[in-house]
């Protein structure tokens, strides 16, 4: 089924104990998309960049089977850069450069082809603009999944809890979780941030898996444990497109089928953090995603 | 079959944000028979206590199947005595006194009658300890569990090191694998420690919950999300009794049923901490535990 996809489009530059990039290819939508084509296409985008955007990056997209009817580029405005640090343990980072540039005003702009969605990804942007989106759309789709993080939660608070009523799944991290519900239990967390608005709740805890919430519902995913995490930049976006991707693919948002989405999103982002950037995620078959699924129904089967 | 358990039996004193208590019994060999009793009696101990120790705590024991005959207890003495304060988040805590008391020059007697258990457990104590033990023992025994802590890193690393090149399992937690491995990613810390002597590691990761390695094995047992944590304390030894006390119960040492061993160990750990010190395992029904396993099934079961 369609499938919608809004966030950042953008550049990225990182740096971490293995290495330096130079401005590479990032931004929220940009792994949201990458993610879920491999379960579904095309990807419809609504995101902007500036007309400093090399054509190849956009061409990459295409190449991964997203249609970039709704990617606006912006003449003589530059794209959004963040540049970020990582630390040796990988788990904290410094953020050395946000640059929001075209991103300061990007109003959302749906195209007409577009309005029939049957799956959004509100991917990370400010909340008002997510808001925008679902606004704009004649017909509310199947599903909608927000992302968001705590630097939202900082500064426009009243605009998140007002998006995140009208939504059903959200996306967050456990200390984000904790800051929303004010309550350091998961367990109690979820029952408040349920009770805001979505039916369904993904805490995502990295290197510790992620957890899945839905009324009395709950499912555990872990992570696989990795020989190396060379780069976890994207892995929270990879991890929501493989899930909304699986979900569109099979049409189907059932909680025993949401499990298998959030496999099939942890399969992902445990690429995706394998090499800088998107570029392990990049002609990645199917094959090798199937296989690692099956590392994680490995690591987690037993029987009583 | 037999199981033989070394280990503290001692006082506690806890500070929680739920309250305070008064000495209260505890001590890593208390949790690991009360955690093994669930399905396999009796527990051979090998401990110390001073005269201080009420004869109501030892009767406690041998009411749960506790076989008391290696329990040493010293006139004139008094027992240990270990007292803490968890922090707001439950996951830190302040150690307020040790008084290592008895345990000082506490000399581990082997009981004739426990000469030939097939089953293990060296809870945490000194390693030169846990070794003159593994001297003591005529016959190997079938499975050697050796839990230990970050203090015998700190203090005693070159016993440590000689004892675990002795034993088949190893549990630690994980932080105690970065350090004794030198490696941050636990993937490549497990390849270390077992090259170190165990062919079985597990790296208990708290709220986040277990792995279990082997070989080139690996499986991730999840904790179960708790409304609270009321009380941490003895949940590694809970866990760690669970585990060898369901291995010894079924009396099969293979992969496959180590992992159930787990669950059930995660289990047994995941009702310590819902009341103070040993309370919520004492009285436990089977059924409960088997309702509680079915949790765990339900919380990480899916299909892909």
């Amino acid at each position: 089924m369609s499938l919608l996809a809004i966030g950042t489009v953008a550049f990225d530059a990182i740096e971490s104990p293995f290495g330096k990039t130079d401005k590479i290819i990032g931004g929220a939508c940009t792994f949201i998309s990458l993610a879920a084509s491999y379960f579904t296409k095309p990807i419809n985008i609504v995101a902007v960049v500036g007309d400093d955007f090399p054509q190849e990056y956009i061409q990459l997209l295409q190449n991964q089977g997203v249609d970039t009817e709704g990617l606006q580029v912006k003449a003589g405005e530059k794209s959004f850069f963040w540049s970020g640090k990582y630390h040796n343990d990988m788990n904290t980072r410094d953020t050395l450069v946000t640059e929001l540039n075209v991103l300061a005003d990007f109003d959302p702009i749906i195209p007409e082809s577009y309005q029939n969605c049957e799956y959004l990804m509100l991917g990370n942007l400010t909340p008002q603009v997510q808001m925008t989106v679902l606004d704009r759309l004649k017909k509310r789709p199947k599903l909608v999944v927000l992302d968001t993080m705590n630097f939202w939660m900082n500064v426009a608070m009243d605009d998140l809890k007002k998006v995140i009523q009208r939504i059903d799944v959200l996306s967050i991290n456990d200390e984000e979780a904790r800051q929303l519900s004010g309550e350091y239990s998961l367990r109690k967390a979820a029952k408040i941030i349920m009770a805001m608005g979505p039916s369904t709740l993904i805490i995502k805890k990295g290197e510790h898996g992620a957890l899945l919430f839905q009324g009395e519902e709950i499912f555990f995913a872990p992570a696989l444990p990795l020989e190396e995490v060379f780069d976890p930049t994207g892995a929270g976006d990879t991890f929501a497109g493989g899930f909304i991707g699986y979900l569109a693919a099979t049409n189907d948002t059932s909680f025993e089928n949401m499990k298998r989405a959030i496999i099939y999103g942890s399969a992902l982002a445990s690429f995706c953090v394998e090499k800088f950037g998107t570029e392990r995620l990049l002609g990645l078959s199917k094959e090798e995603v199937d296989a690692r699924v099956q590392e994680f129904v490995k690591l987690s089967g037993f029987t009583v």
